[in-house]
C-alpha cells in the first residue's frame, strides 16, 4: 500500500468514526483530523502487521493516530501554540473549553476504534501504555521549560516518552494484529526510529526549509529546550560574552528573529548540528539494524517508511 | 461488603496504580482520588457483579471511578470551578496545565485497570461508550449555559448523557464481570437510578442542608441550568414582574445570595420543587422496579445501595 492510499484508507475510517452531534464536540474533532497529518503512525502499524488483513490492524491504526491528534490538541493548548500546520489551533479556532473536550472525546473515539480490534483486550494493555508515557513525556517537557539545567540523558529520556513512545506502540499494535510475529524487533525498530524523527525535527528548525511548514527558528524564538539547545548549553561556560548572551536570551524566551542566523551560526561553531546530525544517523542506523530479521517483503516497505519519514531520497 | 470496606478495597487499588513519578504529573492525580469520594460508582459495579470475583469486576470497578474523576478535573476546568467538596479544584491547586494533564492521564490509568480485567476486550466498548457520552453530555451542558430556552427533555438528555450514563457503565461492566448475566435489567437500573440521583442533586441545592457538602443555592449564584431552573422558566410568562426579574437575574448571572431564599419562594411557589421530587421518586421507582427479577441477595445490596445513595433511611 502506498503512502496516499493508506491515509486515504485510514482517513475513511476516521470520518465514520466520528458522530455528527453535538456539533460543538465534534466540529472541533474534524477540524483537528483534517489538518493535514501526514498518518506517519497508522502507516507504521500497518507495515508492522505484515500478511495481517485490514480488519486486524485497521482498527488499531485508528486508535494510534486518535491518541496522536489528541495529543496535539492538549499540548497546543499547554504550549499556548496559537497555530498549528499553518492553521490556528483548535483552542484558538473554537475556545479553549471546546478544545479541552474535544480532546477528551478524541481518545474516547481511541478506545471505541480499538474496541474493534479482535484481539483488543490484549492491545489495551499497550495502549494504556503508550497513553501513560505520552503524558508522562509531556509533563517532562513542562518541567524541563522551568529548568535550565536539562542534560542530554534527560531530555532523551522525555521524547522517548513523549514522541518515540507513541511510534513503538504503533508497531507494537500491528505485530501483535499479526499475531505477536516479531513483536520486540518491531518494537525496537519503532523506537529507534521515533527518536532519529524526533531529533531531526529539532535539527530542521535551523536547517529546513519552508517546506518543512515550520517557521524557521520558531524553537528558538520560544525558547525551547531542544536537542540543539541542550547541547549548546553544555558549552554555555567556555562560550565568549557575546555567544553566552545570546544563550540566555534563548533560554529566557527573549529571542528575536535578528538571533535565530546568529544562532544558526553559534551553534555550527559549537558542533550542536553536526552532533545532533550523527545522533539522529545512529539511531536510523539502530532502527534499520533491527530490519534484517524480518521478512523481506516488511523489511523493504519499512525501509521506505523510514527513509520517507526521515527525509532521505527512497 | 459494606461501602466502607469497597472503599477501602477500591481505594488501595487505585493507589497502587498510580506511579510515582513525574511528580509534576501524578501529585495532582493523587490529590484528585484522594478528595473525599464516595465511590458510588465502583460500589455499584461490585453490586452488579453478583457473585463474580475480585479480580473479574475489581479492575472494571476502579477503571469506572478514575473515568469519573477525570471528569470532575476537567469539568471544573471548563466550569471555572474554584473548589470541589470543600477544596481548591485541582487547576486553581496545581494549575491549569497541570491540571489538564492529570485529568488526561487519570483517563490512561482507567484504560490500564481495565486491560486488567479478564475480558478486558469487550469490556472495552462499553467503557468507550460511556467515555463518549460522558463528554457529549458535557458539551450539551455547556451548549444549554448559552441558552435560555433548553426544554425539560433536553435537559433530561444532557443528564443521561452526562450523569446517568456512568452510572450505568459501572453497573454493565459489572454484569459483565459476572458473564454477562442480567445484563440489560441492571443498565436499566443504574440508568434510572443515575437520572434520580441527578433530578436529587439539583433539589438539594436549594433542599439539603450543609451536610451535603455544597454551598445552598450555588446553581442559583452560578445561574445553572439546572431541573429547577429549566422547570421555572416554563412559568415565566405566568410571572409576575418582580418574579421574572428574580428569574432574569438567576439566567444572566447575577443572583447574590440575597436571592437564594426568593429563588426557593419562587420555585416553591410554581411547584417545582414537588415536581422535580416526583420526577425523582418516579426515576428511583422505575429503578428499583427492575430489582424484582434478581437474585435476592443481588438485590437487597441494590436495594440499600439506592436508598442510601438518594438518603433515604437504609
Amino acid at each position: 500500500m502506498t503512502p496516499d492510499q493508506l491515509s486515504s484508507k485510514i482517513n475513511t475510517y476516521l470520518a465514520k468514526l466520528i458522530p455528527a452531534e453535538p456539533r460543538t464536540l465534534y466540529d472541533p474533532v474534524r477540524a483537528a483530523l483534517s489538518s493535514g497529518g501526514k498518518r506517519i503512525r497508522p502507516m507504521l502499524t500497518a507495515l508492522s502487521a505484515g500478511q495481517a488483513g485490514e480488519a486486524e490492524w485497521l482498527p488499531a491504526a485508528a486508535a494510534v493516530e486518535l491518541l496522536h491528534a489528541f495529543t496535539l490538541v492538549h499540548d497546543d493548548i499547554m504550549d499556548n501554540a496559537e497555530t498549528r500546520r499553518g492553521r490556528p489551533s483548535l483552542h484558538i479556532a473554537f475556545g479553549m473549553n471546546a478544545a479541552i473536550l474535544s480532546g477528551d472525546v478524541i481518545v474516547a473515539l481511541a478506545t471505541a476504534a480499538l474496541a474493534r480490534a479482535p484481539n483488543a483486550g490484549e492491545m489495551l494493555a499497550e495502549f494504556s501504555a503508550g497513553f501513560r508515557a505520552v503524558c508522562e513525556g509531556q509533563a517532562l517537557d513542562k518541567d524541563f521549560e522551568e529548568r535550565d539545567d536539562v542534560s542530554m540523558e534527560e531530555y532523551l529520556t522525555m521524547i522517548e516518552l513523549k514522541t518515540a513512545r507513541i511510534f513503538e506502540l504503533a508497531a507494537a499494535l500491528g505485530a501483535m494484529a499479526n499475531g505477536g510475529t516479531n513483536l520486540e524487533i518491531l518494537r525496537r525498530f519503532a523506537r529507534e526510529i521515533g527518536i532519529a524523527f524526533q531529533l531531526q525535527d529539532d535539527l530542521l528548525d535551523l536547517t529546513g526549509g519552508e517546506s518543512f511548514g515550520k517557521t524557521i527558528g520558531g524553537d528558538i524564538l520560544e525558547g525551547k529546550r531542544t536537542t540543539l539547545f541542550v547541547l549548546a548549553m553544555k558549552s554555555y561556560d567556555k562560550c565568549g560574552d557575546a555567544d553566552r548572551t545570546l544563550l540566555d536570551r534563548i533560554r529566557e524566551r527573549g529571542a528575536t528573529t535578528d538571533d535565530i542566523p546568529l544562532a544558526r551560526s553559534l551553534f555550527e561553531k559549537l558542533g550542536v548540528l553536526e552532533e545532533t546530525a550523527c545522533m539522529a544517523a545512529m539511531h536510523t542506523e539502530n532502527a534499520e539494524r533491527q530490519l534484517e530479521y524480518l521478512p523481506d517483503l516488511q523489511r523493504d516497505g519499512l525501509l521506505e517508511f523510514s527513509k520517507r519519514l526521515l527525509g532521505r531520497s527512497v
